[in-house]
Formats: structure tokens, sequence, C-alpha cells
């Protein structure tokens, strides 16, 4: 069985967000495989997916600061800056970070770790909605 | 042909460690599949799966350093600390280097390189036993 | 359906590489699943794929710059250093970007954003040719 559907993420400030519970409702497919794969893909290049802790808020902020300061924005060694000083630094943690993950399915649900949820990273000041592809497939 | 099985990692001190023929021996079933694919996923927000070499233990302990350099213990940035030092770095390298590995199987073997192996990067002190997700299928 | 084809990619300098197209080019195959995945397996531990911006190269060459600021050549820190002061870096990168995409296959074509393109990363100043595993499976 196979199930594809286009989500829209609405608008977020730039930080990482939990967003497991806005992705698994426009999904109720889900339910219907007893083994399978979700494929999340998201279509940009300065947002990233990721999975981290669900719980404690500080821990994405603590995300924020520290990806911060490994990959700085603005700083002197980049070219690429027609966008702003976040431009070169977003695509930078998209690519470390990732542009899809692949989460088993078992019995109807993602069989996710108790403290596992899905962080969107967004990366730039202000980049608007953003869209990503659900692949569902198993048996 | 879809199988998924729940398999359990034995603690181990943290660092970077050598999981290949731990994984492939739970899992004879990889000899079924001529085409396929094997996802590996890990229920835990502070231990990592990646893929690097198989063959010098010196390139896992770099490994552990490098990442302890580019993601401090206890650095005075990290607001999530309750539970150590170690804490929130886990969580950080978690996401870096990824919770899962998809790796396709060719003629029921996993189609790993001649240096590939897989590394379970265990970034807590006292992580304790792990959890894995592998859901093979193919045909 | 599934499909799995070695594919060899010519040597490239170090340094990050769009290979959407050579990529592609390689693989008619994709036309034929109206919904499915490609996946794309790396068998080396000192070069990488991920995504990114497909547009101006400068984005590539601050990749390349930001990641040797992050990983350095040579750095005393590192014990196995047998090949050279790029080798270590080398597998670093590797595992921080990783070994493997998963992209969308929708009505005969990989669903990729706009903006988004292949890379390969070059992590080895003299690499040589790489190999790929693509796996695609659908309907």
């Amino acid at each position: 069985m196979w199930i594809q559907k286009s989500l829209q993420l609405r608008a977020r400030p730039r930080g990482f967000h939990l967003i497991t519970s806005e992705v698994v409702k426009q999904l109720p497919e889900i339910a219907e495989l007893s083994t399978g794969i979700i494929q999340l893909f998201i279509q940009h290049t300065s947002a990233s997916l990721s999975l981290n802790e669900n719980a404690d808020p500080t821990v994405r902020e603590d995300f924020e600061n520290l990806f911060n300061r490994i990959v700085p924005d603005g700083d002197a060694l980049y070219r690429h800056r027609d966008e702003g000083d976040d431009d070169l630094p977003a695509h930078i943690k998209c690519s470390m970070l990732g542009s899809s993950l692949s989460l088993p399915i078992t019995r109807g649900q993602i069989a996710l770790g108790t403290w596992q949820g899905i962080y969107l990273g967004e990366h730039r000041n202000h980049g608007g909605p953003r869209r990503l592809i659900a692949t569902l497939f198993g048996e």
C-alpha cells in the first residue's frame, strides 16, 4: 500500500519547533498500516527535519543557541550573502540536520520512543510556510 | 515482504561503537531478500546511528573527542541541564548524527562498502541498553 | 516494483558538487514509478550525500570552507592520521552529512523542491571515483 500527500506547515519563527501532532493529525492513513514506513521530506534548503526530546522546551532553545554558535550568522567567511546574514547558515544547518525522516510504523502508529518528537528546524528569520511530502508504504 | 523486529543493544560506555555484527546476527531474515532495504531506527534521543570506518578503533576515539569539542559538556550556554553535564550535548549529537539508517540489501546481504560499519553513538555517560526497531522490506 | 542499480561517479576534486543530473540521467527507471522512493547510498566513509541549494556555486564553496573550519585538517586532536591530514576530517564530515538520501518519487519524477539539488561531498583531497547504490521502489 502506498499513500503520498503534500502537507503545508504554517509559518513559524526561527528556531526548533515540535511538529509531531501537526503532522500526525494530517495523516489519518497511518492507522491503516500494520507494518510500514513513513517518510517525511521537506522541500526546502533552509529548514530541516530531525528527531529529539519532546518534553522540555529549553532543549529546543539550546539547539537554536548551539547551532548559532557553530554556524554563526553573517560570518566573514561566507560568500553567499545576497539574502542576508541568516541565509548561508540556514543552508548549512539544513544539511547538518537533514531534509527527511524515515520512521517505522507498527500496528497503525509511528513507533517513536517515549521521548522522541519531530522537530522542524526553521533556520531563516522569515522562512514562511514550509511544504512537506509524506510518503507512507507498508502492509 | 515486510519484517519488523525490535532489537535490544546491551549497555555500552560513552563513545562510538561498531555494532554491525551484533545487528546482523539478530536479523537472519536479511538473507531472504534479494533486493530490498533495511531500516534501523533507534528509539532514543541521546544515542545515534551512523556509518563509518570499520577497521581502526582510533577513528571511533577521534569521533568521540571531536564531537566533544564541537558540543562541549556542561557549557554555560545550555539551559537544559537537569540530568547532568552530558545531557544536552547528547541530544545535540543525536540530531547531528541521526536516529536512523536506511541501507540497501542486495542478494541477501546489506550492501555496505568495504570499509563501512554501523556505529552506535552512545552520547550519555550512563545510557543503559538501547532499543532499535529494524524494518526490512523488499522482494 | 523494485529496481536496484550500481552507479559510478567520476572522480572529483575535494569540495561539494551538484550531481543531480548525473544521477537522474543514469536512472531512466524513475519515470516508471507513479509513487515511490529513490534511495541513494554511497559505499564510502569519506564522501557524503546531502541536499542543498542548486543555483549559486558560492553556496558549495561556503560549505567547503565552513566544514573545514568546524573539522580542521591535521588537528593535533586526531590519532587516526595514517592517510594524511584530510583523512579523519573526511570521516567526520561523512557522518555529519550522511551516506544516503531517501527522496520521494511523484508521477515519474523525484519530488525535489525548486531549489534542492543533490550534493556529493568529496571530503578527500584525492578521493577517486565514488560508487553509489540506487534503490527505487514503489508502484
